[in-house]
C-alpha cells in the first residue's frame, strides 16, 4: 500500500496549499480566499475559480447575520446535512429543511411543482433575514426569486449555487442581475449540495477568527 | 420573471436529453448511459464522461446485490442523505454511515486518524456482499482498500469517488489498479458526496425497469 496522510488538520492545510495558486491572479481579500477554497476543495475542481461570484457584501452580511443567531434554510437534506450544525448552533442558529415533509410532498404533487420550490414557498417570512442555502434546486431559486420580488421577502444573504442543464445557469443568472440581497453564487451549470455546504461553513469558521 | 419547467418529470427528461450528445461517442450500454447520465446531472458537468470508470461487472454486480437487499455502507452522512432510502427499503437494504458516531469520533482522535477511516474500520466484516459508496474521504477508500487485502473482506461493489487534492486521485487511481470486486469510480480530483449517491441511485432505478 501506498502512504496517505490521515491527520485532518493536515490534510486540508495541504489542500488549501495546492489551491492557493489558482487564486493568485484574482484579487481576493483574505475571507474572499476562504470562501473560495473551501468551494474549490469540496468539488476538486479548480475551475471553479473563475465561475464563483460574490456580491461585495455577501461575507459581512453572512457573518453578521449567523453571528447573530440567524436560521439557515436550505433546499435539500444534503445541504442540511453538510453544514456544520455544532458551529451553527453556538451562535444560536439552526438549519432548516422542508424537502421531504409529507405535507410539502402533498402540495408539490397537487400543484404541479417540485418539492423544493413548494419548501421554498412554505418558509415564506421565515426567510427574512435568514441565510437561504439552496445547492440542488433551480426551481427553488426561481421560487426565492419571485418571494423577493412580491411579498419582499429580504434574507440576510442567498448562496445560490443550483446544478445541472436545466434551468440552473438561468436562475444564478437572475439571482446576480436582479437580487436585491447580497447573494454567494456560480455561474453556468455546476454547483451542487457539497458546494452551498462549503459556502456556508466557510462562513461558519469566519466568525471564530 | 422569465418561464422556468416545474415538473420534475420533464425536468429530469429535459436533463437527459441534454447530456445524451455528450455519451454519444463512448459505447455505452443502456445501462451504463443511465449510470453516466446521473453522474453528470448531478454535477453539471459534461467532464464528467471523460473520467468516470465503470468496471465491466460493476453494473450486475451492484444490481444483483441490492436486489437481494444489501446494505449500503457510506463514509460520510451526505453521501447517506442522497440515496433513494425508500427504494432502498423496498428490496430489504437499508444505509449506514458512522461518521458522526460518538465512538467513532473518540476512536478517531484517539489515533490520529480521519473519522471516516475509522468509521470504515469499524464497518469491518458487515462491508462482506454490502455496496460500499464513498463520496467524500480518500482515507476511507485507502482503508476499504487495506481491508480488502488484510482481511479479506470483499464488498459485492465499490462506488468510490473521493474528491479533493489530498490523497484522491492516488486511491481512485489504487481503486482501479488493485480492487479484487467491481468498482465505479472517477479518475483525478473530482467526485463527491452527489456523484456517489448519484451511482448508488442509477442502480435503484435500474431494478423497476
Amino acid at each position: 500500500m501506498i502512504e496517505f496522510l490521515t491527520d485532518p488538520t493536515a490534510i486540508e492545510s495541504r489542500s488549501m496549499d495546492i489551491i492557493a495558486p489558482y487564486l493568485r491572479d484574482l484579487n481576493l481579500s483574505p475571507q474572499e480566499i476562504k470562501v473560495f477554497s473551501r468551494i474549490i476543495h469540496a468539488a476538486g475542481d479548480p475551475d471553479y475559480a473563475s465561475i464563483i461570484r460574490l456580491h461585495p457584501e455577501a461575507i459581512r452580511a453572512g457573518c453578521a447575520a449567523l453571528k447573530a443567531g440567524c436560521h439557515i434554510f436550505t433546499d435539500v437534506e444534503m445541504v442540511r446535512t453538510g453544514i456544520n450544525k455544532r458551529k451553527l448552533a453556538e451562535h444560536g442558529g439552526e438549519a432548516h429543511c422542508l424537502v421531504a415533509d409529507n405535507e410539502i410532498t402533498r402540495l408539490a404533487k397537487t400543484q404541479g411543482i417540485t418539492r423544493a420550490m413548494a419548501a421554498m414557498r412554505a418558509f415564506g417570512r421565515r426567510l427574512n433575514g435568514a441565510v437561504v442555502a439552496i445547492g440542488n434546486a433551480p426551481t427553488a431559486l426561481f421560487e426565492l426569486l419571485r418571494l423577493m420580488e412580491q411579498q419582499e421577502i429580504r434574507p440576510a444573504l442567498i448562496i445560490g449555487v443550483p446544478v445541472g442543464f436545466v434551468g440552473a445557469a438561468e436562475a444564478k443568472d437572475l439571482l446576480i442581475a436582479k437580487s436585491p440581497v447580497p447573494y454567494i453564487t456560480v455561474i453556468g451549470n455546476k454547483g451542487g449540495s457539497p458546494i452551498a455546504a462549503a459556502a456556508v461553513n466557510a462562513l461558519l469558521y469566519m466568525l471564530d477568527a
